[in-house]
């Protein structure tokens, strides 16, 4: 067992002799083991305990775990915590609180003695029942591949890493190693109570499956390694791919680009909204089948709302090209468009300006004469600029967003009058600016819509003999 | 269910409804329910059945599917083979001649009847069957990611797919389609007797499960489409990554790269040797654990001798930086060196030539004067081609290939003596051409390393009064 441990320590674990190490030390005999193998190999260790005060016996436990340091010379951190009334109080399981109450403690520890790593004391067996764990409920390759013997960044540290020396160790050889070294364990006394679906799995599940395959530990073990490699291949698949397929992100909101998303084989569809998902929400664990299955057909097919509710306060929208995956909360970058507040209106006399959002501005002059190109001013070529018929405008304009029912002739398309919205989708106006784009309006007509279309009625004609330009300018762009 | 089964058979399936179309059907639920399905939606279908001659009832099935054929105004064609004498003669368990037998079978008719696909008929319950055998025996991704809707190239064809509709509809809708529409299978007996394994899983071990998961069908169900998307998206990257890791491959041998190799993460390196291992051996289904454990191990740090075993009669050597993998059978491509057999032995006059290999000579030629390029002659610049003092040599030289115990005085080595399979080694000649390389010999001295180095005593010296040039050269490079 040692040589196989000590060949894990190295290649699998990274962990260096001459550095401190924490060892995180329960008392029962994975732990136990661990700690003495470690002190024998002249590992330089802390010794840490976390007394969950759950029990009659928790005082022996760490009392044990004192004697084994003092024993071997080494330093020895106890830390206390009323679990119970963590549970109580986060709203956790009695197991789910011990464990994070147990890991934030030894990270701590970690840092305060300038620890190269935490080690606790899972086995070969913890392993297979994860694995088994996580398949019974339909977990993919994050969750098949078990426990990693190394794992960095991870829940409680970003430099710190959390290793598994044993994981490469049956719990049979652990308590021949306990025998041969005569080392004392205290019986975890939790494997009888709190613990419950774990111990169902391992006294029950795993002996019956054995008559299906009597080397079925084995089997899964190997199985969540070889799985383990794959997982980490696809990782770096994705870390390559992401920033092909990501336009820009934020603390709420990842913006994919659609149509490369889309060129993506699922698989990895999947894992990159996957990550987009981590991104935004870095502690969700389950994120379900059915959930990412509609994330990926809406990215197909989008909805007629273009957005959806997607899970733990996550949308997804399709604007512009654009895949949004953004918390409900955060919103939206406010991007670098002219916008009008719904409600609010400005006027813009001829000649003058209206203010618009962020250093927008729409502007009106009037020619005395034709200006000097011709051709794009009848034609109204350059979308920032409109050339009107004075003659037919008020003497005052007016810019607010749009409203419900609104319509207007666009040029070009013979006077024809369509609803103001229909026009701006299928100008391909993004959808987030739509609602708040400036509209001008002469009374109650729209005459222009800025960086788009003028519209029909005011057109330059052969009998024009007054010209009104208007302009939608940026002055800190 | 015919609304998800539609879509499963465009988007999954990609069949086209005008193309015919064949579906196996043993008469049982599934595929009578499938023949049934697929006829309402139009498809244009031939029905095949294989009658297995292994129980008594095989008639009446027969004759079942005959009917359902007819009633549809469908092609039939019905198959025999004695699978029992099959098994015998292949040595291959009951069911697993039928498989062969009926596969190979239907996709035979398929090519006679020009259709786009075989359609057989798993269900979702056959799914997580097969992925729970899968697991139970410890598979990696390629079996937990279970059967494909549609699979191409296949055991029996590299064109015509084998489909699967019904891989997404669960048997409790099959029977209530088979109610609904008034359908009369047979009961299949072989669920009571040749796949015991399976039926045990269907009904002993699920159940169990479910005990732990009561959703656990659905779990396993998408876990496994969930991989199969990782799958591809790895399946693709290896795609990818293969010709940047192999140098060059045939029938009988893969060489890899083996610096790039090793620099590819370790779930990468498994699947690109697995890859590499099923172009050498297409069958082979099972490739364990211990093998690519020992191949990595191999690659990272190689055995003394230079080649191990691996499996199947494949063998695994490193030579001048390629990682061979090959066929016992096959050895590897002959390279484009020269090589003289052991045993044999060339004469070499001074002038002369000795013909070795592939379009190779060394030649020998006396200089009357000292050549052009002093500085290169006293230097032995160009490794093939050597200059030497005639005066130290015989009349008549020899070209052999190494012996046990060869030595000879490396140049440059101030008349230090070595082995010359040292030097050889030192030189990076590689493996596989150091045995068979030619000599070149005067008496018992060797004289010159064609290619690599001449040796001291037989140098240009200040005394020197005749020359020879020795060259080694390709007459059909």
């Amino acid at each position: 067992m040692l040589i196989s441990l000590k060949i894990n320590l190295q290649k699998r674990c990274l962990l260096q002799p001459q550095k401190p190490l924490l060892v995180g030390v329960s008392g029962g005999p994975d732990s136990l083991c661990l700690l003495d193998a470690l002190w024998r190999m002249g590992f330089s260790l802390v010794v840490a305990h976390l007394d969950h005060q759950l029990r009659f016996a928790s005082e022996l436990e760490a009392e044990t775990v004192r004697r084994a340091a003092n024993e071997r010379g080494l330093d020895f951190i106890l830390g206390r915590q009323d679990v119970n009334a963590q549970a109580e109080e986060l709203g956790l399981s009695i197991e789910e609180a011990a464990r994070e109450a147990r890991y934030r403690f030894l990270f701590a520890q970690a840092v305060h003695s300038g620890a190269q790593a935490v080690a606790v004391g899972h086995t070969a067996d913890d392993q297979v029942e994860t694995v088994l764990m996580h398949l019974l409920r339909g977990a993919g390759l994050s969750g098949l591949k078990g426990m990693a013997y190394r794992l960095s960044p991870n829940a409680w540290s970003l430099e710190i890493p959390l290793v598994r020396p044993l994981l490469g160790v049956w719990r049979q050889e652990v308590l021949e190693y306990i025998q041969e070294y005569n080392l004392t364990p205290v019986l975890d006394e939790s494997n009888l109570d709190t613990r419950f679906y774990r111990n169902r799995l391992r006294r029950e599940l795993i002996p019956y499956l054995e008559e299906y395959n009597p080397r079925l530990r084995q089997s899964i073990w190997r199985m969540a390694d070889v799985l383990s490699g794959d997982h980490e291949t696809l990782d770096m698949l994705i870390d390559s791919t992401w920033p092909i397929c990501v336009r820009q992100e934020g603390a709420a909101f990842v913006e994919f680009e659609a149509a490369i998303l889309r060129s993506q084989p699922t698989g990895m569809q999947r894992r990159l909204l996957r990550r987009g998902i981590d991104h935004l929400r870095p502690g969700l664990r389950d994120v379900d089948y059915e959930s990412l299955a509609r994330a990926l057909k809406f990215l197909e097919a989008p909805s007629r709302s273009g957005q959806i509710d997607l899970i733990a306060g996550l949308r997804l929208s399709l604007d512009a090209g654009g895949l949004w995956l953004a918390t409900w909360e955060g919103g939206l970058p406010p991007g670098d468009w002219p916008q009008i507040a719904e409600g609010e209106e400005q006027r813009l006399p001829l000649p003058g300006v209206a203010l618009i959002s962020g250093g927008w501005q729409i502007r009106s002059e009037i020619l005395e004469n034709l200006p000097a190109d011709p051709a794009r001013v009848w034609a109204n070529a350059d979308p920032y600029q409109a050339y009107l018929d004075l003659d037919q405008l008020q003497t005052t304009l007016h810019v607010r967003s749009r409203r419900p029912g609104d319509r207007f002739q666009p040029m070009g398309m013979g006077g024809h009058s369509i609803k103001i919205s229909d026009f701006m989708i299928n100008a391909r106006l993004t959808r987030r600016a739509r609602q708040d784009w400036p509209l001008v309006l002469s009374g109650d007509e729209i005459v222009w819509l800025p960086g788009f279309r003028l519209a029909h009625p005011y057109r330059i004609q052969e009998t024009t003999r007054r010209w009104v330009r208007l302009e939608l300018v940026n002055i800190n762009p």
